[in-house]
């Protein structure tokens, strides 16, 4: 496992950013951390709103928190509403359950850390990092 | 009653994390807290989310919170789920609703402190605390 | 007075890095935030330690709040430990009183943003940023 | 670099212990920590107070924040206390500038995480935690 670096959560941001402009999305801001949940690139688009990089790293924390992308949390927190409205008290809001927030993996499976967008639905937030990914 | 000792704690978080590995659950964390909600010990196994302290935390809290097991909690969230909430802002979210939280009690059934465990289904994050604590 | 753009975000936050690069800096963070504080670029170079954007965004978002650099907040805080102790609670530590934020101006001297930098000396990471805004 | 497992941790924290006790040490906690901050082994000693946990946090944190031991911070809060006041606050105090929090690196140089200690003297502390890593 090597630690994400600053030019590859660069071009993961970027990538993010280039499908975004290429569907028509909304402004987004986009957030890449390492695997300690700490940011290594912020991007916020011009018009995105001021709360979209808090989001954004929501949603990257949260899957990073539990292990799984943030899409997934949104499944679990749907069927356990109390114990997830708990832990975003007991997690100070780093966990957003709704899509936009996908693990970073090496060819091993292991964690290297996680993209979270906000800006338009949660559906096209998700699809905007997985298509960084894919390249 | 006694206060529980880190020799103890310790025995109780590896046993804990040895039955998980038994049952080949997911990665875990495991607190092992005194009967003031202090911890004593603390484990992360490899792989296991950066949030899952947190979250192992807030289970052994409430249950020595409430006084009652955090699948307790959970049954009554269910039916209270405004007021648990509430609570869970109240309380800064140290009450997770959710199983995987155990009291520790002597003898006699006085709380010596709890386990708190997460990273699998809360079920089976319950039944290591509760493997651990019938040995 | 024209908003800070994402593109004159970035060219200011990678003007720092290259900077930095150029002497030898510590491995740094940079925040590059709009007139509302809020953040539009951050980078933090491999080997930064994990309080280093915090940091930055405290120099920056100082800046911001009174209007001049961090620099000179530092000197106001030498003559005023008491009143800058009580300000650091009073606005939840948003206010870095080190060299390392400095404002972002227009051609009219109207306000646009501001760049906090942290990682090596704050003489060292001030000199960074106005090396970006130099250019 | 390979991520701080938690054997290795179990190690780290229990040969801290075990210098702790070998020069009759006040009790202690001790905290070790993964390069992003979070804990993988916390022990708590019978007798130790209920703070040292957060104070031994504190410094293993702000090791990893700063990217220096927490002897180093203190040696710099010193110079500067309106910084370091600021820096309390901005990091909800998980920067405590005393002599404890060492960081651990591999043969490369690169942080793998820190270990925290607090209950004696930060002297005493910090020799606890070397005594594990010269090992």
């Amino acid at each position: 496992m090597t630690p994400i670096t600053l030019a590859r959560a660069d071009e993961l941001a970027d990538g993010t950013l280039r499908h975004a402009r290429s569907i028509d999305a909304a402004p987004l801001a986009v957030v890449v951390m390492d695997a300690g949940g700490h940011p290594v690139v912020v991007k916020r688009e011009d018009g995105a709103g001021i709360l979209r990089v808090e989001i954004a790293t929501a949603k990257a924390y949260g899957a990073l928190g539990m292990g799984m992308s943030s899409r997934q949390i949104a499944e679990r927190a749907e069927h356990q509403p109390a114990f997830f409205t708990s832990l975003a008290a007991a997690t100070d809001g780093r966990l957003a359950p709704a899509a936009g927030g996908v693990l970073i993996r090496d060819a091993d499976g292991a964690v290297l850390g996680a993209i979270g967008v906000s800006g338009d639905t949660s559906d096209v937030d998700e699809a905007c990092a997985l298509a960084a990914l894919a390249n």
